[in-house]
């Protein structure tokens, strides 16, 4: 962690009130993780509560690449800390501590305060604090390197949760004759890429953290929509499939889909484009939409329909897991998805999800 | 924590055999962290061992900002973890875990094996990898974003360390009366930088994790020297001063530091240029060291030559914490340096060091 010029002005920025002694043993973690905070070359926590297990996730946003250069730096600060809270909440974890790692302009520090490239870093700061407050997850150390003008700025965020010890959820969980279900709506991400528009979804998205505790004894596996809901429950495939020593076969209605489109990509299929279909398929692919998949068994419905009431939060059942006799290769155990259309039979290949997004190929993406 | 063919390259280059069940409680967590490495929206960790408590840090390297373009591959890779475990070595941690976040030029991916594009990024693994397992520190997640060919790469490292509760080394630490040390050598990173010569201390610094945990319950305070002594020195004076509510004046002899200038620096000076009080200067100011500077009671003098002859690793004394009457400011406790000269006078100003490193100023610096 460096100091200089550039920790001040992440103590400036983002820094909060450190606790003055050392940490004292039994104290309630939880409300106060961080025994001393920004300011010494690493961050000390409080002491763990018995029982309780640490998850640790770090991503990495780009300028141009996971984000447009003109993103309102409010709800790119919130996004920062979001899609890293929402790898905690698909492991069903609560958040405890997080460091920012920024390469930004150096003409954003030297700006003068009410030069508007000075406001873009508080206004990051303000976007990263409202949901870090909100979601109890305490800025803890932090790194900033200054870049020339005509460089893209980069984010790295690592962030803590903890779970109880054994009951975090993974993607490894799937139980042949399990459900598969998707939190909240899909479809938008994919949606404002494609317009350039920054809507709710791509400028605001939420972490599931209260529906992963939740889940948390309900569900069998879970994982987080980064990349893109077909390709997300190709790794809940195949992750399960290796442990499992059993090849699987994913049968996903693609139609459920429709139940849970989000609002932005719903009213261009009101107004005629893309067809109904269609933008399940886009549903389908759409990465940056943080919502949870994840597998549960039958008879967990009318827990999940409960737990759906109390959070507000639609919860879809899109599919369901099956042994895959046809698949055994030498290879090993191996996933597959079938997507099944609204007559009821299997898509053929050319009409099904294309399966994710790929970083090295696309200019704007998901997180 | 992405996924796709990016996330296939980290598991490809950087990944180990995963345990496959839950964590089990009470297993040896420091021998054996992760429960659930690589593969799952975030790495799961067995529960730490009671009586132990985190440290955390991240750090983010720039290409042109704090390496060259033609570095070595796998000095790079040793250095990005490096720089990270110097700050656990400072907190006195030892190292659990780390996640590695890389923006990487699409071209190191889509290259052919054999390819030296392709070739980079194995070496980079070999590198991280080798003070990884050496320092038993494990990678457990990670995240790639792919550049055009156009743009610098960047990587971001967060690690997690423990240390029992309540012995942490920390800045704040400094007591009026105490000795103020330094670990190894200095000089050589600057000297490396001015000369754009990637020399053992640039390529290959070594994170003093061995001193950091011999000095808990030795020493008073410590810091890395990532920024230079006389940056590091005013951040122990500050904290400590904050801390103690009492202005403090470190007294230190700038000509102590000619027994530990580095070795490339004192080549030089035995070449005659730069003079022996120069290299001392630079010394001072050096980024880029990875040597710990701490503070500890006089008393402690033998227990620290006896560590020194322990470890093979010279340990100088520089100087001493005294309590500063004059800088009793109306913004509250301060910290001042005050260098002396061989002639057992304070220096001027104009021939004292200047004061650490600034990266919104230089083109390549300290990690």
């Amino acid at each position: 962690m460096s100091c200089g010029p550039e920790f001040d002005l992440i103590e400036r920025l983002f820094g909060q009130p450190q606790t003055a002694g050392p940490a004292t043993p039994g104290m309630a973690a939880l409300q106060h993780p961080a025994a001393l905070g920004i300011g010494d070359d690493a961050a000390l926590l409080a002491p763990l509560p018995a029982g309780e297990q640490l998850v640790f996730a770090s991503d990495l946003l780009v300028e141009g690449r996971h984000y447009f250069p003109e993103v309102d730096p409010r709800s790119l600060g919130h996004k920062l800390l979001a899609v890293n809270l929402s790898d905690l909440a698909a492991m069903g974890a609560r958040p405890l501590a997080y460091t920012l790692s920024m390469a930004i302009r150096r003409s954003r520090v030297a700006a003068p305060e009410q030069d508007p490239r000075a406001r873009w870093l508080v206004e990051l700061a303000a976007g990263l604090r409202g949901l870090a407050d909100e979601t109890g997850c305490t800025l803890v150390g932090g790194d900033t390197v200054g870049l020339p003008d005509d460089q893209p700025e980069t984010f790295s965020l690592a962030v803590l949760g903890t779970v109880p010890v054994g009951h975090a959820l993974r993607r490894d969980g799937l139980v042949v004759g399990d459900q598969l279900w998707v939190s909240g709506h899909l479809g938008d991400g994919a949606w404002g890429v494609r317009h350039r528009v920054i809507n709710q979804r791509l400028g605001w998205p939420v972490p599931r953290l209260g529906l992963g505790e939740r889940l948390r004894g309900l569900a069998h596996a879970a994982i987080d929509i980064s990349d893109g809901l077909s390709s997300e429950l190709l790794h809940l495939g195949r992750a399960s499939a290796r442990r499992l020593g059993q090849s699987l076969v994913l049968q996903v209605r693609l139609d459920a889909l429709q139940a849970c489109l989000g609002p932005a990509i719903r009213a261009a299929v009101d107004q005629g484009e893309p067809g109904l279909l269609e933008a399940c398929r886009q549903a389908a692919d759409s990465g940056d939409e943080y919502e949870l998949c994840f597998s549960a068994p039958a008879q967990a419905g009318p827990a999940l329909a409960a737990l759906s009431a109390d959070l507000g939060l639609p919860l879809t059942c899109i599919g369901e897991v099956c042994a895959d006799a046809a698949t055994a290769t030498a290879a090993g155990p191996s996933a597959r998805l079938v997507w099944w259309g609204p007559d009821n039979q299997p898509l053929p290949t050319d009409q099904c999800p294309s399966g994710g997004f790929d970083h090295f190929r696309a200019e704007v993406s998901g997180g």
